[in-house]
């Protein structure tokens, strides 16, 4: 029987430093949560990044055959340097692979997070059946990679896939990126939180009232959620609303990449098959002819633990 | 010295097919028009391209390397096959690139014309600068070729550009492609001339009235032109409207491919510098920061004979 291959994935976020180490089938046998200490500068998070990798290691006599970074920034891949991630004060540039592999001994693969999302539902989720897809992921922000003919599409400078600020309307919403109209201005959660408060003054029935108790600054796409599952008609005009603006910016992305096929994750994909069904309508509709018939819109596979399993699938996409 | 590598370029059209002798540098040494004859059939089309090649090979004794063809329709690069070009009745699918290879004993290259224009301006024109650049043709659609590290990008089936297609208001004009808001509905040709005429009847002192004596059947993107340049507001304003929606466009694209650079080439292309300052300001205020100081907009180089000189250069590309 051929030895089982392990990898390490890091998940590098700005309060928490997850670690586990998953096997080619992405089954995590491992893992542990460090906290970042972003605020205390890169040298500490370096420091907790080794000490989540050697704890994890520690439970383990396999010999893993990388370490796979998923980051936040701007992520230089062939330097494995990661720059100025939002929220980690006085990053600046760190060769964050060059570190781990003089400490480690092996390979180390640094991607930034919506490409190692990306890359994760390509090595082991659904993504697998497909040869070109677009990764979202639906969060504060709206984010993308790009996977054509099986592998990223980066662009000029690795910025491929800012499909959050693709925009829906030229004369629209002023996005905090600086630009107009952009669905992220439209979906992003505070965005699309703060576009329904603004909307239930003209809806007073809604049962969205009732399960904030009244405050609105409690909203949550989450409580959205459960008023439009309980039936609320103005909670569930509000998800399909969203996806046929997604629809609607996504069919832009299909006309310049020639890519037909979604799949959909983050917090706002809890929004399940009504806002599925809307971004798939909304794209029919909308797009032309030869690629009617290949939509494909479908909900991500990872889901607890996609940053892990994406970094670690770096190592899998790369070996 | 080494000698002069030539090539035969074919740049077929529904009216007329045109067909040059061309060397590494892009001049034309040899060419000839001949007649489509689209409506008699492919068998007369395909004669009518060997009689052209072989009235252009008659006059030199160089030995060419390669024919290349720009075609419209659905063109298969590796099979060489043009598919069902618009106003070519009864035509469904011709294996051009066989049939010429037999006929001619060299390689031959089919490719769609939007791409061939851009590796035109890759290989002899304003993109020999550029590793990764947008080739936007304004006529009476809008297209596109996309240069990605010197190469073209295709997507998933060839038809990766169509930013004709790109849309910017999703409760926008309805575009004959059947979507919502796309630019081609806005600054396509006819769309454009449409949208003129029913500005000019708040604008009754344009100069547009004099040039047109009065019928604005005869209003055309030329004569816009002319007002614009005579100083006539109004045909300013239409231009440099163009302009700032193709920049809307354009920064989608900028967005999705993280490429920042475009050639504009075709008709309205004339408009000048008061269309491209347009489109560049209107890029310039829409981009996310780490693009606004890319962004680059220039004029194609490749202008009369475009069409010929982008099939040539498919055989200096591909060798």
């Amino acid at each position: 029987m051929p030895k089982k291959k392990f990898a390490v994935g890091v998940d590098l976020g700005g309060t928490n430093i997850k670690i586990g180490l998953v096997d080619e089938k992405g089954k995590i046998s491992e893992r542990v949560t460090v906290e970042c200490c972003a605020g205390e500068g890169p040298d500490k998070v370096i420091h907790q990044i080794k000490l989540g990798i050697k704890t994890v290691l520690k439970h383990t006599d396999c010999k893993i055959i990388g370490i796979g970074i998923g980051a936040p920034g701007a992520v230089k891949l062939k330097k494995g340097t990661v720059e100025n991630p939002p929220n980690f004060p006085g990053w600046g540039k760190i060769h964050l692979g060059n570190i781990l592999k003089k400490e480690f001994k092996c390979d180390v693969f640094v991607e930034n997070d919506a490409n190692a999302a990306a890359i994760g539902e390509l090595i082991y989720g659904t993504g697998r059946q497909l040869k070109n897809f677009v990764m979202i992921t639906l969060g504060t922000g709206v984010g993308s990679g790009i996977i054509c003919d099986k592998k990223i599409f980066r662009g000029e400078t690795g910025l491929a896939g800012e499909i959050g600020h693709v925009s829906i309307d030229l004369n629209g919403r002023q996005c905090k990126c600086g630009s107009v109209g952009c669905i992220e201005s439209y979906i992003g959660n505070s965005y699309l939180v703060e576009r329904t408060v603004d909307s239930l003054t003209e809806n007073k029935d809604s049962l969205i009232f009732q399960l904030t108790g009244g405050d609105l600054n409690l909203l949550t796409p989450e409580i959205i959620h459960m008023a439009a599952e309980q039936g609320d008609e103005f909670a569930k005009s509000v998800v399909i609303d969203a996806g046929v603006k997604l629809g609607a910016a996504l069919t832009s992305v299909v006309h310049v990449l020639d890519i037909s096929a979604f799949v959909i994750g983050g917090g706002l994909a809890g929004f399940g098959k009504l806002l599925f069904d809307a971004v798939e309508s909304s794209l029919k509709e909308r797009v032309m002819k030869p690629f009617k018939e290949k939509i494909i819109v479908k909900a991500a596979k990872l889901k607890n633990d996609a940053g892990i399993k994406g970094a670690s699938a770096l190592v899998f996409y790369k070996s």
